[in-house]
């Protein structure tokens, strides 16, 4: 977590988030008021939180790895705009005049560590070349479209990331992905697949692109497939910047 | 920076990095061996780290934001294995042999908050679905590479993130990027710009796709380009995740 991270949970009188990451971080919040709520209850969260925010109180929602990055941050600034409700940055706060009260709130986005960077450090450096992030979770987005992003970012040989690739209800989306991957490229690419980065349950291992169906993975599960430069060196997956293309890296 | 950065700064014998790096950490590291080199030094950094570990000594490495991102890990992996030094992750650490020693080093890579998330919590929630991450810079990929790479984004509506924008010797790119893109997305699509994200000179801009080229860009730039769903509201850039197209996020 980052000092800012720690800092904000420290001062604000709510707490809003999902039980699983509020108890994460329960130690240090224990004297806040603390909404907890199941799965796919994000609206009721959020809305909890802003009817919180307009009472004049401060409250922070809590989401794992980075807000910003398949969590919660989009969906405050979505119910803001769709209630009319006026929000300013944080460093706006001293240019607040006086009759600016009423429906106007501050907010702010604390960045954090997305599973993209913890799990690819538990590789090594997959992701130090371009790459593109993918959900495949259609419950929000058309598989259609999701089908159209894998086969450009593996036409375009971009490394690629895929965030939920299955869940107990959806089952068959990792295996399509595979398959429009493997049009694309080798067999034995690498495949780096890390669930439950930095947590107890930790696993992370490396597959060929050609076994990536046998893989477990779950929702936990961030899934690194590699561009045709990457490649696996001992227990890492590597991507390289191109500095052994243009320099000698032996010297 | 996060807990397990700060704890591997206090414990290691020496650091090495980019002297304006090393410069933001000075206090923290005051009492150790430094080896800190101008820009462009990148491999010398490495093999002085390499050398400094193989004595036996611990030794960190510093980038800013991600060490995986457009930075240093991945030339750490090329080095040793262009070397042949046999390398294990520190998780392994306890089943280490004796006979293990010699050119054997433990390598750990500590993630970071990268410049795609610091920039995006500055402008709202632009990542929140799917997106690419494209560096401008040729230096180490051929041009025709990052060309297709920004159309593939670009066709498939990716959220399209851009790393190194414009040095002081590479001007055109971004002007480039921004043409491709705009045979494919509206000229009022919002693009993020954000300059030296969470330091003293940070600066957050929202600019209409169409006037791109006009914007104030430099090496620490982070460009931001929506996809067709992406839009502003007030002072901030949001990709929604589509929740409000299934369910009605006014109750």
């Amino acid at each position: 977590m980052s000092k800012r991270a720690h800092d904000v949970l420290e001062t604000v009188d709510t707490v809003v988030g999902y039980t699983t990451y509020v108890n994460l971080i329960r130690s240090l919040i224990k004297d806040k008021h603390i909404v907890s709520t199941t799965m796919k209850k994000e609206i009721e969260r959020v809305e909890a939180a802003i009817d919180i925010a307009l009472e004049g109180k401060s409250c922070a929602i809590v989401s794992s790895g980075d807000p910003g990055i398949y969590a919660m941050s989009s969906l405050v600034f979505e119910m803001c705009k769709a209630k009319d409700i006026v929000i300013i940055p944080p460093v706006s706060a001293g240019k607040m005049k006086n009759e600016d009260s009423g429906t106007l709130l501050q907010v702010e986005v604390v960045p954090g560590i997305p599973a993209l960077c913890s799990g690819a450090s538990l590789l090594g450096a997959p992701l130090s070349h371009d790459f593109a992030v993918i959900s495949l979770s259609d419950l929000l987005t058309p598989w259609e479209l999701i089908e159209r992003r894998i086969e450009a970012a593996a036409e375009a040989d971009f490394v690629i990331v895929l965030y939920n690739p299955k869940s107990k209800k959806r089952n068959w989306q990792l295996e399509s992905a595979q398959k429009i991957i493997l049009n694309h490229r080798d067999r034995n690419t690498p495949v780096g697949i890390v669930t439950s980065a930095m947590r107890e349950e930790q696993k992370v291992k490396i597959f060929p692109l050609g076994n990536l169906h046998t893989a477990p993975v779950n929702m936990q599960t961030t899934v690194f497939i590699g561009s045709s430069a990457s490649a696996q060196y001992l227990d890492f997956m590597v991507t390289p910047r191109g500095y052994s293309k243009k320099y000698s890296v032996v010297s």
